[in-house]
């Protein structure tokens, strides 16, 4: 069985984090965004999938995996089905779950990341909310943005077992996600996380780790990895970077 | 071993999902909120375990679980966690993620929900982002609010078991919180809610099962379960109906 990623073209967004777990598994899948339309691909491969009549669990929205004939969405919740597959999470009940809230931590994360550029809701241009983002994102950089980093550097801290990683000994799919939500960052907000992050030395350290294993590295050299861009969840706009 | 439930006295809010699952299932539990502080419960009882720094698997917010020695935090994990413990999942792994799925974007829904009378963030009061919430909620009641409910409506109206609720032949933990949206949605958009719903007699037929079931009757008509109120995340600011 190959694993099939149902996402929009053109950008990371939250496909991305599903992207770098399948990577470093080096498991084969199709990336149906990378496949061109007349082969099958794209955005019409998916919208059929959305509106397929015939689907009894059908996905809400993008990403969503093909695993056999089921479909998998929620980013987390892909997460949490390869985790186990793909030898990315710890084995034990407990372990299991702590990985998963954490990501759904990170997912509560990205939203207020997307949404200090997107107060009003997707529906809007980002040009058609300027001064409300200016005021969303002067409250995330000053509040969300170190209270949320300052809390995934205190698990880093507080992982008894030692890992470079979150949870146990071995990196587990969260920390490619966090490693992935700083690059994000720095992209979108160079200054404001350039300074909060110089309070967190596990979580630039467990950044520079993730991004120098081999699978990964080999990924973000090669023609599938996508560069950050301002359609993307993460959009640097300086006028929102203090 | 007794449940011990962590969230913000004097409302509802994303620690009802969990209240109804705990009394749906009849298990005795220690709602924290509702214990005097002298008796050490309340507000500090809660911040006392967010600032325990010898705690390695720290939850990042309320809602949060005590099970034994544990603590399990995001609304949507705990659920997952306590969905086959009391007998409120399906005991399959494919069903369990389809209705932790399901669970996934009803707290999706939620954010939104609760965005449309705080786009710029739970850091500003109402009050200074009355304008911004007049937009949003706009956009929310004509395109959110009818997306999401046919999305449920739909995922009813599929379910092959024909069971009452939306996976299975038996009512799971995810009908109970879409029960609890529902009587949100009434109380927050009177006006909106009816309107949409009038196209969704599932969800509709749903709502009324669930409030009937004698455990539920039973809870909603105790001094534990509070009333809606314009703290909470359902708020009813008329300007916001339309």
């Amino acid at each position: 069985m190959v694993y099939e990623l149902y996402y929009w073209p053109g950008i990371q967004g939250r496909g991305e984090f599903v992207r770098l777990a399948l990577e470093e598994a080096a498991v084969p899948y199709v990336d149906i965004a990378l496949v061109p339309e007349d082969k099958g691909g794209g955005v019409p491969a998916m919208e059929k999938v959305l509106a397929d009549a015939a689907l009894e669990r059908p996905p809400f929205a993008p990403p969503f995996l093909k695993a056999g004939r089921r479909y998998i969405a929620q980013t987390a919740n892909i997460l949490l089905f390869l985790g186990n597959r793909l030898n990315l999470a710890p084995r034990d009940e407990a372990g299991r779950l702590w990985v998963h809230q954490l990501q759904l931590t990170i997912t509560d994360f990205l939203v207020e990341i997307h949404d200090a550029h997107h107060p009003l809701g997707a529906n809007f241009y980002y040009e058609e909310q300027k001064p409300e983002s200016k005021r969303r994102s002067k409250d995330f950089r000053e509040h969300r943005l170190p209270k949320f980093l300052g809390y995934f550097e205190r698990v880093l801290q507080r992982n008894s077992a030692g890992g470079p990683g979150m949870v146990g000994a071995r990196i587990s799919y969260v920390d490619l996600s966090m490693a992935q939500v700083i690059a994000g960052l720095r992209y979108a907000f160079p200054l404001a996380s350039r300074r909060e992050l110089r309070k967190c030395p596990r979580l630039r350290a467990l950044h520079d780790l993730v991004f120098a294993r081999p699978r990964i590295k080999r990924y973000v050299a090669s023609s599938r990895r996508l560069a950050f861009n301002n359609d993307d969840l993460f959009r640097h706009y300086p006028e929102l970077d203090g």
